[in-house]
């Protein structure tokens, strides 16, 4: 039996959560559900594609993936199903699946018609359960809708490359639990464009030179520790999900602040990367090339 | 084995929602638990009647669910099991069931008896888990508890009407994940009293004619989207639990703002229907009988 | 199959618990998870220790206690596995199993040596989740690390007694879901000091001469409720975790306010007892032994 999943803008107060799962093991009691987030921004297309993006693919094959986002069913938004990368996601043609689309082909795409005698203020209940239910018991796409070949793509979600190829210019699609800025700029996209090459990234007022592996990366470990001063360092990294992502180290929105509050980077704001042509090859075992340090106009 | 679902006051931060399903997990290793809410507001007996009452019914018939808000015992503040609708259900005798056993009559339920050398400050933990143990193995609420008929109500729940019945006084009882806010007007006792007529929703500075059954209903499709203005729009809906609400389009409570934020309603606050004869006997299947639109004063 | 435990700092809306999840499914299909919190504060290693403190012996023997807080590898912060009181632990030695520790011996502890090949910015996925499931699939500590005999301390963690005993002065170290106030000191180390003596609990401007085993155990039922004013009454009780904590009768730190908010009380906060010589002995079956009451300076 599949593990089926639930990204959501329920929030976890409310009985919409509950209600779905009751709904499900109403049909398949002996399914696993997993909930992956109910707390995305009410409406917010791109957070719930890069929550669903870095979450799906630690599940096993065959995982079906319910995304509850903007999912009232009108003439404008439409109900889907995809089979992409041996997993099933279920939503509406929002935009939500554009972005993992970009990466992964999809193998199957159908416009959900099975409400001929569902009305319903609550979609995700009523008709992506009974989805995802089919789905769990074998059955295919095509009995629950209809093939197409495209869905509705997500604007600004890509960052944008200058024509000499010397600058990226990205954007914040998400804050996380500890106040990191994540940028839409992968670690993939940004290799392609780099080339080898130095460069200089720019988020408001500071720069950063070095984009590390790890958090801790930057520390000085031969300086003892109460003679260090890491809490609090800003620093680029790539993620664990591989997107660029600015840091501070040890961050706690509440208390010490984060890089979101102490450098003043909200959703959309731009970061860009400038490259900069390199005097000599770099050792290419050795990424990035240059000696990391963190510099403030 | 059923499911045993959870329902409290708890919050996601505390170890309690987590030691509870450690001690139903000790006691049935195969068993299933759902959280439905650890979310309601401390000590908030409306909110945790609203949210059972709309959950409960998506869960398979024979589902226990566990109530835990406002549950240290003492001499004013029994436990008690029900059974209701073919589920069950534990709590305090505080009000919470008050406003379900008002919906459906409850075919039992009894005065949980099983404290004799139980002291607690975790009833939940301590008390409840081997309620439903029991019942979930199979056993009888006879054997935990003393058969009594009536529990305590919740004051104030119902929405009032006037003598000549031209007027409902109902108030808030809840504000959802999206700012939306819930009445306690359900879609069944406004038919009741509407009888066909015509009506005006007064909530604080704001009427409205219609009630709609999705929250996009209102929106004129035949006008290009980028000329339309939709977000952001004022409405009544029967929501999914079939509550009134008064809704804001695609609101956010942190950004564009929501119903209890823009319209300035919180809990408890008074939202009244007008009815008014109307001239000509509307079409039935045409529910509510008048092109809706929304007025501000 | 064992359960599998999650007690982190990942929040509830990013994609760190549901990926942790869907690594765990993938390796066990059959296991059962139980989150018990991913609301830790960021890096806050007392909060995680409390936490699971009082979590973890309401699960079975036998349970896998993955604790995600602060545990990115590095030269100063290496991995652990512990077996303790029949539970196991998997987590960075940063003093979070310290506070366990001191009150059950663990049986064995290992330094995790299976990094060989991972580079990983979210080391719960890649390193907790394989020696977790390597637990639960019967396998030996041994297998998966070198054995220690020290783990790093916790400063600051426990209360301090003055040298002829006649004060406690303890700390607050969480503040719960209620606001209520949670101090380090226990029950039992409370008690082995007491020794019978009246006390005196300081806390800011206020003061308590009793603690009572239960919140509502202050309330003098033989006064119609109507006319008591219980709400709001701040007292000191031994939690459910045994631990002495300041609280007030069904608070709210959104509405009514909490002991927190009321007395002015946070994190690190000084909370002191003062111990006085009886003159008779005190009834040892009637804990604690003078009549409770609760004075404001």
């Amino acid at each position: 039996m599949p593990i089926i999943t639930l990204t959501t803008d329920f929030g976890d107060k409310d009985y919409f959560a509950g209600a779905t799962k009751g709904a499900i093991y109403s049909e398949l009691p002996d399914v696993t559900i997993v909930d992956i987030s109910h707390q995305i921004s009410p409406f917010n297309i791109p957070e719930a594609a890069y929550i669903i993006q870095n979450a799906y693919s630690s599940f096993p094959k065959g995982t079906i993936h319910i995304i509850g986002i903007d999912s009232e069913l009108n003439e404008e938004n439409k109900h889907i199903a995809l089979k992409l990368d041996d997993h099933y996601f279920i939503c509406a043609n929002n935009g939500i699946m554009s972005m993992l689309c970009a990466e992964v082909a999809p193998e199957k795409i159908v416009e959900i018609n099975i409400h001929d005698k569902i009305t319903s203020s609550f979609p995700v209940l009523d008709v992506f359960v009974k989805v995802a239910c089919h789905i769990a018991r074998g059955g295919t796409l095509d009995v629950i809708g209809k093939s197409i070949n495209k869905i509705k793509p997500i604007r600004n979600l890509k960052p944008y490359v200058n024509e000499d190829k010397t600058q990226i210019m990205g954007s914040v699609i998400y804050i996380d639990n500890y106040g990191n800025v994540v940028t839409n700029i992968t670690r993939s996209f940004f290799e392609t464009i780099q080339k080898g090459r130095n460069f200089e990234i720019s988020a408001r007022n500071y720069t950063f030179k070095k984009i590390y592996n790890k958090y801790s990366d930057f520390i000085n470990f031969e300086i003892p520790e109460n003679k260090r001063n890491d809490e609090g360092k800003r620093l680029a990294v790539f993620n664990s999900g591989n997107f660029l992502e600015i840091a501070v180290y040890k961050s706690n929105i509440n208390t010490v602040g984060s890089a979101s509050t102490l450098l003043g980077l909200g959703l959309l704001d731009t970061i860009s990367v400038h490259f900069i042509a390199n005097k000599t090859i770099p050792d290419p075992d050795n990424f990035p090339p240059t000696v990391g340090h963190i510099n403030k106009y």
